[in-house]
């Protein structure tokens, strides 16, 4: 059983219309809807590859129920999720009929109380006993303080759990520091944490801030690893055309299930660039291409060097 | 007991953003959401002048519940909903924070079957025996016939209750044949149904098409009634800023009351006339300053002359 954590659930609601003009009224051609937050991305990754996955984080109100009732809906994925006072927040993707050109609009979310964050940490806590590896999603919602990834990372590992991290800004400096065997950052994310634009320079001094591995994803150019075991670069074989939005989200999943199954290092980067391929060439935002992630497991180039041990 | 029709019901939200660049990411800094639809925003002005209403239409999935939990907060509004198998549309509108620009975004709405449209008619017909007067508000959700006003219509006048029908295009067009005894188009509706363009000469024609009274709302220029009893032109003092939304159902909130009332055409106007300025005046989007309203019951003009009879 893996974990995933994800504070700043969403519900993920997607619009086609003719073209979005400002001050103007469109009729929406067609509506979609999903749970969303990045953890609970990579519970559906995790869950399609064949591994139990429970979700935790927190949700609340009407469109919180609409979360869970997708969730329920997903063969694997056991839902943990805390209750909250407030609505959980939706995503609004606009998307331009023609060219695919797509305008976003973010609710904050509610405000996590104090007494809501602490049932959450128990739970949390509680919940580690059963896993073998947890996952710590996305950005923190408001009245969760901003080192709250940091204590969970302790407390994961206190309790011997591997744990990966994938957030940004404050929370990731802090994060950091409490020493998460895994971090996931994107080229931006990496360069906000060392101050380094220099991806190689960059992972090694993320680890030196105390993250276990670093696995930068460099968007069409793959993956850079650093880790104890040694450093390496994996590549798609061609850049591939489609919409990004969840190739990170596969990245960790297919790190995690790696990590889960004792992987080596080579063959988890495989994994997770093939899946994040797979992610791209799928015609919906967030989904993997069964096909492109088999065909591309034997086209993705691993290179580098193993450490003197 | 007056009821109100919302066959179209839906959730409104509002989202206050910076300014709505397409093709870009947007916090947005506020929501609220409300119930929505026509007859729905009807039944909440009639219940804050202090009538009972009972609101019927349809509901269905999570964005229904919350218009009927939000509904079941107002005073005075009785829920007779019929379940849907879908969910309940939602309406968004994009706020511009400095400028008050309003870009909107309206959900088409999920597909009444047949169904579920014969267990709305049977239920409207139970509902009409214990009223006064019922409004049908707003457009046909995607399944119900063209005709539908038409049936409802001819329902209530052969149960005897005075039935005002405010919707445009083809459902008006139909459901003014079937002798609706007050319509209330805006200067474009009725233009639409009448082919003329001179505001006079169309009240009377849809008159002869077979309403009543007409009862045709040209904005920040007032009311204009042709009924059996004569003909009026009811004008606000000075034409108000602010936000129109809402303001043509605080009119037909108006009518509505007034005929309950057994108020007299002038008077009726005169009510309709200040609630709608002081639907404009207020700050949030179809609600209605209780200051302006009494203050303008007084200042409203109403001119025009009584049909020799």
């Amino acid at each position: 059983m893996i974990l995933t954590v994800t504070l700043n659930t969403a519900l993920d609601i997607t619009y086609l219309v003719r073209s979005l003009r400002p001050h103007a009224s469109h009729r929406v051609s067609e509506v979609t809807e999903r749970p969303g937050g990045k953890g609970v991305n990579v519970a559906r990754v995790l869950a399609a590859l064949g591994h139990e996955v429970t979700v935790t984080g927190f949700t609340g109100g009407a469109t919180g129920r609409v979360v869970r009732e997708g969730l329920a809906t997903v063969p694997g994925v056991v839902d943990a999720f805390v209750p909250l006072s407030g609505a959980t927040r939706r995503t609004i993707a606009v998307v331009d009929d023609r060219t695919g050109d797509t305008t976003q609009l973010n609710e904050p979310g509610p405000t996590v109380t104090p007494q809501e964050w602490s049932a959450f940490q128990e739970a949390y806590e509680d919940l580690l006993s059963g896993v073998s590896a947890v996952a710590l999603c996305g950005s923190l919602p408001p009245g969760v303080p901003v080192g709250a990834y940091a204590g969970l990372v302790r407390t994961a590992r206190s309790a011997g759990i591997p744990v990966l991290l994938d957030t940004s800004g404050e929370p990731l400096r802090r994060g950091v520091a409490a020493r998460p065997d895994i971090i996931k950052p994107n080229a931006d994310e990496l360069a906000e944490l060392t101050g380094s634009h220099e991806p190689l320079r960059a992972t090694q001094d993320a680890r030196r801030r105390g993250a276990g591995a670093v696995v930068a994803s460099l968007g069409p150019e793959g993956l850079l690893a650093a880790t104890r075991a040694g450093r390496w670069r994996a590549t798609p074989p061609t850049p591939l055309r489609g919409n990004p939005t969840g190739a990170g989200d596969s990245v960790v999943a297919g790190l995690l299930s790696g990590l889960a199954e004792h992987l080596s290092w080579p063959d988890r980067l495989t994994r997770a660039t093939a899946l994040a391929a797979a992610t791209v060439a799928a015609p919906v935002a967030g989904e993997f291409d069964r096909g492109v992630y088999e065909q591309m497991l034997g086209r993705v180039t691993v290179s580098g060097e193993v450490s003197a041990a």
